[in-house]
């Protein structure tokens, strides 16, 4: 199958600002073919006029709990953290697998029609995040969660890894595993330090939360002497291995100064953050110390959606309020942090810019909309004026997963009637 | 005509955080007839299933510049705000009535296309974005825009004027004229008072920009020897007068507890206040002290569009980040910011809530979205996971404008063509 995309604005993301007008991409079968002009002996299965479209890589979410969609606009009008909490874990206590396992589906319905294909998972249960994946045709990274102690993770990778095995398999390469324990504050040093063994022996990336708030940098402090970075680093928990350390609103000059040089890639969440009142990281001021960083929705319980599109644009805005510095984040910083670093980070070298050879994940923008006219900057119009309800059509691997606004591997309607009747049982049962 | 909007979930704004499921909403002719029950006796004209939508007033931008549509994402990555006005002065003073009259059509669009019935505009040209409004079916109040010194204004009110009155004369009381200074950095002392006097003797709004950046607020000191506030305050600007204040991020104390007590609406523009890295005003502290506030998206060119769905996302968010108070500003407050206040604000007492007697201004928002699933807090979904692109329906005085995303007073296809046309020579000419 030979895919001819012609006459797009192409937003390559290979370098600074730059961009193409009126090019085409060819994709042969998983790959691209070229980016520019169309060479003489192509010969097209499938013709796409993108005259008015944006072409860009597709979007990267390198932090998500997809299961809390469930969660949406539930008890977050609460005044406090602790509060909202004491309303979520009782619900979660409860769900089912196939909660679960609809949940996801309803996530991955919502990636793709807001141009994600590769998200970053920790969560229960974690195979319906993969069965669901598999089944949308998307890429994932998909945490073995841990909670508690050693025994609580080892019960996990047993109980899970035969079945994420079989679906890493069906996944031609788009699924991988990885370990996710929790945070400081629900995780033995034990549990971190299993975790660390069994992510180097594996070749996994390593997925945790940390310094989300100035209570977990306290409580930390009080009770291991050091802050939840130190306290990591300490146990050996960045020796050898591959990180997302997703949040980092609150880490110490010192420790962007030693972050910078381990294999580690901040992923911050600045909905999440700002909705939770805890503040933003420092994104600009890392990623001028070279800190490695990438961008991500958190769940839905807290955001209130897995929009990315709307994801930058928060980034943005937020970050030049509480630096007070328009430049403290540039568009072309913030794009870039949503599609090549968060790829990078995510062992994807393949994907995240558009050019020969790379595996062909990738979106189409429709710009004829009354607000993108006019267009003018397209890395002003795709942070600032772009809504997740023009991304057009999406790749993920060369395959087609939505076509002008349909999505061709799920049907939305029967997942979002499935989703309504799983929370009101859930929510009847918890209640009950 | 009659018209019967069936078992929506109705959000009246009456009361705090009160919804009323499976409601029925009567519109006879430009009037709400009734909310709740169907009464027996009513026999409708039009019936529209409204199952899984929310009704509730339309949006109010309580401050904007329409025109600026045509300098969206343009030069806005430039390092300051000096710099960015040094690219946007020169393309203003070559713009054509023509430019303007096509930029506020595709305003229109905008505005109608993301919920907002009723705008409060500040620009050059004025007459033109009465004439969108007219041909939109939208309601307005339009300001004669005051710069320089007493005869500028003059010759504004001179050729506006009459221009003016024939757009207020034809829109069935929905457009209202103001006077709008704007901004004691580019008025004189003088002009203010005409303004005041003028405004006093017509009845007329007054609205004006204020205390935006620290800048204005140290050179206004350095100027005339007192804060923005405390300058219009000594003129006598305020007195007997109703006033829509712009920004007010850099605000004393004191002068809330001054503002309080004046016939005077704070209008906040968090999104474009936060992309010029000028903060937030303390919207969370005004309404504990009294103060009324509205919301608005300020022009295009600082947004990147005029969506006042967005806008209350951002609202919220900027908010909790700046205060660290998850309840700085909850939902509901920011609803009624958007709707009632704003409406009162700009003299529409018989808008801004659903109830009968009131005049039906009011859209229904598709809830049938992956994003919107589960839909549980309305208050919640429509502040933090509701889309521009969600609006479904849009009614103005009791008129549709807008039929399951189809607009039906504008053609919004040729309406951008003229305006990328406009654009492309004004660039032409400005670079000539």
């Amino acid at each position: 199958m030979y895919t001819l995309i012609k006459n797009a604005l192409v937003v390559p993301m290979t370098r600074e600002n730059y961009y193409l007008e009126k090019a085409d991409i060819g994709i042969n079968g998983t790959h691209i073919d070229f980016v520019g002009k169309t060479p003489e002996n192509v010969r097209a299965d499938r013709v796409i006029d993108a005259s008015s479209m944006i072409a860009m890589p597709s979007l990267v979410n390198a932090h998500t709990h997809v299961a809390m969609e469930l969660e949406r606009n539930y008890k977050d009008d609460l005044p406090t953290l602790e509060a909202w909490l004491g309303e979520i874990f009782p619900i979660e206590a409860k769900l089912t697998e196939e909660d679960i396992l609809w949940a996801n589906r309803l996530g991955m319905v919502e990636l793709i029609q807001s141009g994600c294909t590769l998200f970053n998972d920790m969560y229960y249960q974690v195979h319906c995040g993969a069965i669901a994946a598999n089944e949308a045709g998307l890429r994932a990274v998909i945490g073995f969660t841990g909670v508690g102690d050693v025994p609580d993770l080892k019960r996990t990778l047993d109980r899970e890894g035969p079945l994420m095995r079989r679906e890493v398999e069906k996944s031609d390469g788009r699924i991988k595993v990885a370990c996710a324990p929790h945070a400081v504050y629900t995780c033995t040093p034990a549990l971190y330090q299993y975790a660390h063994d069994w992510a180097m022996e594996q070749g996994a990336l390593l997925h945790t939360h940390m310094a989300e708030t100035t209570t977990e940098v306290a409580t930390c402090k009080e009770r291991y002497g050091a802050s939840p970075f130190r306290h990591l680093e300490k146990l050996g928990y960045f020796k050898n291995t591959r990180h997302i350390l997703a949040h980092c609103v609150h880490l110490t000059d010192d420790e962007m100064d030693t972050l910078k040089d381990l294999d580690a890639t901040v992923c911050t969440n600045p909905t999440s953050n700002a909705k939770l009142a805890s503040g933003m990281a420092p994104i600009g001021k890392m990623l001028k110390k070279g800190v490695k960083v990438a961008l991500g929705t958190d769940g839905s319980s807290s955001n209130n959606n897995i929009n990315m599109i709307e994801e930058m644009h928060v980034a943005s805005l937020i970050s030049s309020s509480l630096t007070k510095d328009i430049a403290s984040l540039t568009p072309y910083q913030i794009l870039k942090m949503a599609t090549t670093d968060g790829a990078k980070a995510l062992g994807f070298d393949q994907i995240g810019t558009l050019q020969a050879g790379n595996e062909a994940d990738l979106i189409l923008i429709n710009t004829r909309k009354p607000h993108l006219t006019p267009l003018n900057n397209p890395f002003s119009a795709l942070v600032f004026a772009v809504q997740a309800s023009d991304v057009d059509t999406v790749f993920c691997q060369g395959r087609m997963l939505m076509e002008h606004r349909k999505i061709l591997t799920l049907d939305p309607q029967p997942i979002m009637d499935e989703v309504n009747t799983h929370w009101r049982a859930l929510l009847g049962r918890s209640h009950a």
